[in-house]
């Protein structure tokens, strides 16, 4: 029994290092250099190449190697019964909500304007703040954290879901509700998870909806946002400006608008960047688990997509 | 028995309006056109002009309009038996620690560093975050929330105060141990109540005693900074940068070197503003208990300046 790890994208050598810091035993092998498929029996992935799982003949456990897992349910060439795993991690709940906290406190206390204001040596004490309500798309383990530190800075806060949730501390809108919340809310952060329901979720008529001026800070994934409708509406002044880390195509193309649209605050892809030393033993534990037929930690459920 | 405001650089107009709100019947006098002097046995003050006070014969109670004091402490012809009041108000908390925490955020998340990397279309992932500690000094009402703050988002902090005290859930300095903190820490927000101990606090020395890259956060007084030892520790590169909302001299004067120094970010003193919703109530509530013969609310301490 041994592991692959399929990641082209990125380098898997501190991932090596940390899982056999754990347990020296487990046998890894690294794509493209696999060797000996029959072995494995589990792989990690970071965006593979479609199809190439059907090579592995003997595969058991399917672990992502981040919190989202549409990089693996986006391949349709992958046994429905396998099992896949995602890293949950404290520090990435932590990087997530920090970034996000800043975006909220950056437009409630104007730092665009401020600087500006410095630029052109202008002392205003008009209007220091701008009162905000935030609207948290997904309230899953991420939206769920941004909300509780959002309320204990005493910032307005609701959520926003797929299906009916109970005993929540904060205003919760789902389904058909949206329009709800977005007539509430002047700021919205997007922490959905990438489904088919959620792809372009982001859209011309999503900004309609909104109320003039809300800003945009997209923290999940590229393809919940249709970036040109963005632009759209921060030229008609409906979105009055956004914070966005991560892209339909990354790293962002230079020619890419979003890089001179001076309202769009870009950054790359750096919100929250899983942390091998939290992950590897997730993996190591699954992998034991795997081993004994035990029940299997943070297993997500296909069928909702997370 | 009537009032006198006396706040020749804001316009009082409001508070005015806010006090005559709750008490109609309140005898209010506004500088420079007080002439029922011995009216007066109530004054409220913001940066009144020196020695005016012994203008008025019955003078029983002196309020601040805002959080701070010293503006009138350092008045020394005031008869130092006469009881002065400050503001306390729960909004003028919750702006000025979301000014600090936005500053402390955009360090740890290095928020200069993407918006020139922006600029020059550089997609760069490496180190997403510097490990912030913060280091607060004063753990009064205000240094008190924000401390508690930034540990609710769990971002690691440490509190100096001038006296010992007991039962802090943080960290805790006072008086020599300030050495001691500096190696510790690597952003500074400084919150101290301005006093004759206090001022001129941020000076070259205390740059030399701070961990090389420590950015600092002036959110108290502009008198607490040495303002030429700043920009020379920043151009040394032993301080990497700043955040000042208060000056020696308000507005900040045109050829000021802080407005077009890369590495400080100016804010017109907004990071909290006194509300008069929030303050007249106070006002009224202590002009009450004076006519009264009542303990007076938020009085402060003449020996210790807060």
């Amino acid at each position: 029994m041994g592991i692959a790890i399929i990641s082209p994208n990125r380098n898997p050598s501190v991932w090596v290092q940390k899982i056999k810091e754990i347990d020296d035993s487990i046998d890894i092998q690294i794509y493209p250099n696999i060797t000996r498929k029959d072995d494995v029996e589990v792989v990690l992935l970071w965006q593979h190449p479609k199809g190439i799982l059907k090579e592995f003949s003997n595969l058991k456990l399917i672990c992502s190697m981040g919190a989202g897992v549409d990089h693996i349910l986006s391949d349709e060439t992958i046994d429905p019964n396998l099992p896949i795993t995602r890293i949950v991690d404290d520090k990435l709940t932590f990087s997530m909500t920090n970034y996000c906290v800043m975006g909220v406190l950056n437009f409630h206390r104007q730092i665009t304007r401020y600087s500006q204001q410095q630029a052109n040596k202008n002392w205003d004490m008009t209007n220091p703040e701008i009162d905000v309500h935030v609207g948290v798309l997904g309230v899953g383990e991420l939206g769920g954290d941004v909300i509780r530190k959002l309320k204990s800075l005493n910032i307005k806060v609701s959520g926003y879901g797929n299906s009916a949730k109970s005993g929540l501390d904060f205003p919760y809108y789902y389904g058909d509700e949206l329009e709800l919340l977005l007539k509430k809310v002047n700021l919205i952060i997007c922490l959905l998870p990438l489904t088919n329901e959620t792809e372009d979720f982001l859209n011309k008529d999503f900004f309609r909806k909104c109320s003039t001026g809300t800003y945009i800070i997209n923290v999940a994934r590229g393809k919940h946002l249709v970036e040109e409708d963005l632009l759209e509406a921060i030229r008609e002044g409906q979105i009055s400006g956004a914070l966005i880390d991560v892209f339909r195509t990354e790293p962002l193309p230079t020619d890419h608008p979003f890089w001179v649209e001076e309202k769009i605050t870009v950054t790359p892809h750096i919100a929250s960047v899983t942390n091998p030393d939290a992950a590897a033993p997730q993996i190591v534990e699954n992998y034991n688990r795997l081993l004994n037929n035990q029940f299997l930690k943070n297993s997500i459920d296909r069928r909702k997509g997370y």
